[in-house]
């Protein structure tokens, strides 16, 4: 690793009450005295994959190269499921092998994925409850140190890859899902731009949207007041995602739109 | 700089849920890694300035001096007004020019106060929506890297000073704002000691306050332990603003009270 | 100290909102600019030492040796009470003399315990409000720069001991205290695998607990998937006490249950 302390950052749906974060920081700072850490959010909904998923693509873009995240949204913690460690070509990603790292690590083309099974990088007890302390957090210090990542276990070629990290082109019609409402209600999708310009859209087209059971004809355009308050427009987000919002006011509770929902969009 | 890291503090309003602080840190350790970034809060009440200009206030007098602080509260965010940088006798203060910034450094003396403009120090792309991560932390992180106050832009003497952020004094009165509610229930206002000095109020006197529509007779004391049980007292807070409670009780329910009410006060 | 930064976690029931955490990390960065600082949590139920007591116990292992964990839950800030500063075999502990540090340093082995009253370590002026800022934070500051724990204090012995850090034995019965409640509804308490052992019980026992008034038989195993959904189940949790759970359900909801409550068990 160079001199300059290497960069670890977090995303979990653990909370802020409760210790189990403090713990995943400690075990860190103990194995990696030098290691920097960045809480990316821990305030997932509890195991929402596609939130988490959506989150840290948001903010991963923006973290130096070389940056190790790790995430732990897990249901099936201690059950099923293996830990995973991606490299892409900008950063490294620790989490289990259920979609939540796919829609960060694809947009940044992933290089290699390996399936950690090494147990010198794992706390010495792991426990079946808390893989992100026993097995995630000791991974991201050893990496940080300066292991290799084929040090970790076998690389492997059938991870997980989610429905919502892949938007369906079907003819002129684009299909994808929503990954996120944020606090002002805008529906944030997993439709970029690339995506949209395979449908021919550029700023200025006239979208098509289907909904849930909606349908609505709306502007794609750059920024929220371009249109009338309380009109609808489409947009590229701050996050690179197509996002549909109300200017001034709440799109999801005009259309009734919530996480998980599937979008369809054509040119109007 | 000196060889010790430079300190950047954050106060925004963006919630914990989102990754929109992560975003900012990200910017700011990509530009300048050695950079430690501390977080005052990010849950001031969305599009609250004097809210938010009450925290900075009480919490920046406490850190070390050089210390860049930036904050974002910014109903007007990507429509107009101008980006700040204050250089006070003891710190940096970097946020929107709608007065959040000004009981902060009004009371440690501003020195100069420039308009960034410098595309130089911006991300690459500038979004409308989000001048956090994309104009303030990178001016943040090049500050801390050694750049001079006057590369970001001119000096500027028209900047927003805020009602709040100046109690006025007529004859033997004052009046001053709420401007903030803890979670105690304590009625904090933007009123200083050296404020009631001008109306020679100490330790010990007897205060009439106007309150909303109630006028109230109050004790200014020092600790809420001198008056008895559901007893108003007024006294000066560990920020430093006469604070206005009721012993072991709620004063903001007790007066109906809340952000943005004015206060008038004279010796009883 | 070491050439690697001295690492300082805070505890506290503070909240997220207000400004006074970031005035604590303040004063120790002013002090001590190489310290690294660590939230364990702020959540904690507003004057609640128990449940305080358990995040700082359950948290604190997993820190590297020497870290200075400073707590802050205190009921009767500026009224009564010492300031303690408690070296165990692993780590240093500061904060008030009403039992939050016993479970944590207890489980450490106490070395030596000193009350803080050097008032060269204090801030310049020490309010009645605020002692996290003005006695703790700095006393953490001065200990990270390599004063001596004796430098502090007297050393003292009569330090407050609650009855929640110790579970009684009465011939095969224990007895010992709901510590916390989790977000998933498990109940944890203050006994010890330890305490278990003292009345023969291992993994595979089965349990007679008197949990409030009423009286369950139970399984005492180790991952909550070794019993049916809904069926109640004792295992020694992640944080190494025994917890009272039901799987894929909420135990504290079936059993009516709050931190505080007494627990009595037995072998069945």
């Amino acid at each position: 690793m160079t001199a300059t302390s290497p960069i670890i950052s977090l995303l979990t749906d653990f909370g802020l009450k409760d210790p189990y974060v403090a713990e995943m920081k400690a075990v860190i700072l103990s194995l990696c005295p030098n290691a920097r850490i960045v809480d990316i959010s821990h305030l997932i909904e509890k195991f929402n994959v596609r939130m988490g998923a959506f989150m840290l693509a948001s903010a991963s873009p923006y973290f130096p190269k070389g940056t190790i995240h790790v995430a732990v949204v897990d249901p099936d913690v201690g059950t099923k499921g293996r830990a995973l460690l991606v490299k892409t070509e900008e950063a490294f990603y620790i989490g289990p092998d259920n979609g939540l790292l796919m829609l960060a690590t694809q947009r940044q083309k992933i290089k290699h994925v390996y399936s950690i099974t090494n147990k010198q990088y794992m706390l010495p007890k792991v426990s079946h409850t808390f893989h992100g302390r026993d097995i995630f957090a000791p991974a991201a210090a050893h990496l940080a140190k300066g292991c290799r990542p084929d040090d970790f276990g076998l690389e492997i070629k059938d991870y997980l890859v989610p429905e919502f990290a892949e938007p369906r082109l079907s003819q002129s019609e684009l299909t994808g899902q929503v990954l996120h409402i944020d606090d002002f209600g805008n529906i944030i999708t997993n439709i970029s731009k690339n995506d949209l310009e395979k449908i021919g859209a550029a700023e200025g087209s006239k979208l098509r949207i289907k909904l849930g059971k909606k349908v609505i004809a709306i502007r794609f355009g750059s920024a929220y007041g371009e249109v009338k308050a309380k009109t609808a427009l489409a947009l590229i987000g701050s996050h690179d995602f197509l996002e549909i919002t109300v200017n001034q006011s709440n799109a999801s509770k005009r259309f009734k739109s919530k996480i998980g929902d599937y979008v369809t969009l054509s040119l109007f």
